[in-house]
């Protein structure tokens, strides 16, 4: 999973976001480390601050008359993260043009080390006919100021 | 919070359900004990069990134009539930007229003492106008089988 | 539950912590609001940052020798919470000389209205022996700066 | 990700479980349908039943002087699940001599269709000197009542 260099389109939007979070107590697990289920939550909350940066977050996913669901999710757990320990979230816009794929990394504050990098795939389905988009709607390619080809 | 015995209506129903539960690694918090916050969790499962047995889940309240949101919950956290021990979950219904008031019991299989004592109050609310409704819905009377007075 | 106004001991501490949070999709049930259940996780943000404030976190808890379980909570819903607002969540400090209570009030910054309002009580447990304490321990009175009756 | 079928070794054992679950309320999300994060609980609920099924959950690898934490997970969504529909889970071990890997299926019982299938890869970490072990202990092959090669 490597951050794109995207040498065919030199002038692409290269859209990221970048949170810190505190995972609590209720985050961590009897090994005293971050449960790998819930990094999933910390995941969307980053993809959260991206989609937003550009206007396109759920709200207004449903009002342009698209769904976004997740149809396929990957994560490496590379370092633990330990109750008390703050962390970066990561989330890269890498794919548009026929589905959303978005890339992130966990950095783990305390030990400088990185804790997990993830990756999420999400398609278009139309709101009405509930019918799966093939290629990405116009919306999307407005909300990231683009000019469809 | 006792279980009610009702004295004026001998004849009442007296509703109740009880579900067996295997809390999981993911509920477990640094300390070994499931997380006060995930008991929660336990109560929907039991409540959606109690209501289910007179046809009045969650997907029947919207069909029927009512939402049921809870308006108050209380805990008491008696002994903890460590990894590996098995519970039970019992609610009892024990208010209906003007309000859906159940109470609950979480024992611990494995110690034979009671973990947590619980309770929940939920409101109507209709769900065109969006407004509480003061007593309960004639709805609610008939899955319950009773005549209202 | 009234944020408590001390009338005999004017120089008493009056600990807070106000945290602002943005509810997350999947903080959100089918009918479009935070569900109830997971206003717990807010809390315990908050109740983080009041324990850390004056050096009393959950791993200062474990150091000094003290679990600190909660054995009580209650929570009254005023208003829902519809994804995509931001709330604050303030903790209070009401009680700590015999066991710690905090008072909670959460606000729905969209609204301007309160959303809950809640309570938590914890007691100290002896980390070795696993006896209940029936005062608070000293440890707590210092981290508050304070000076044991 | 497809269930193996093991040529060159026609005696070994094919370990699987498969658990019955209900998803609640609490599971589903603003869109009527399971949140993509939480079918990890329902992975691990299928997971430790599988471990239990020959005795090596987590209480008995810690006994056993090792830690497995999950180093990666990948998981496809092929069909929602709505709230009321029931689902399967089955977990299938399908590596165990480096690592554990498990491969699983959720299949939804109300629409007779498969609704997700992931997979999880574990290795084994000595507890005391917190390192990775290359191929997993020997206690995993005398759980799986197998003579190591």
């Amino acid at each position: 999973m490597k951050i794109p260099i995207s040498k065919t389109a030199p002038s692409a939007p290269f859209r990221s976001a970048t949170i810190e979070l505190q995972p609590q107590f209720y985050d961590v697990d009897p090994m005293g480390v971050v449960w790998h289920g819930n990094y999933f939550r910390f995941l969307e909350c980053a993809r959260s601050a991206l989609l937003d940066s550009f206007h396109y977050g759920y709200l207004e996913m449903e009002k342009s008359g698209y769904f976004w669901p997740i149809v396929e999710t990957r994560m490496k757990y590379v370092s633990p993260v330990a109750l008390g320990q703050k962390i970066t979230v990561t989330a890269i816009l890498v794919e548009w043009e026929n589905r959303l794929r978005i890339d992130y990394e966990i950095f783990n504050l305390a030990t400088r080390r990185r804790a997990t990098k993830a990756q999420t795939t999400q398609i278009a389905i139309d709101k009405h006919s509930r019918e799966m988009c093939f290629t990405s709607p116009a919306i999307l390619f407005e909300k990231l100021g683009l000019s469809q080809k």
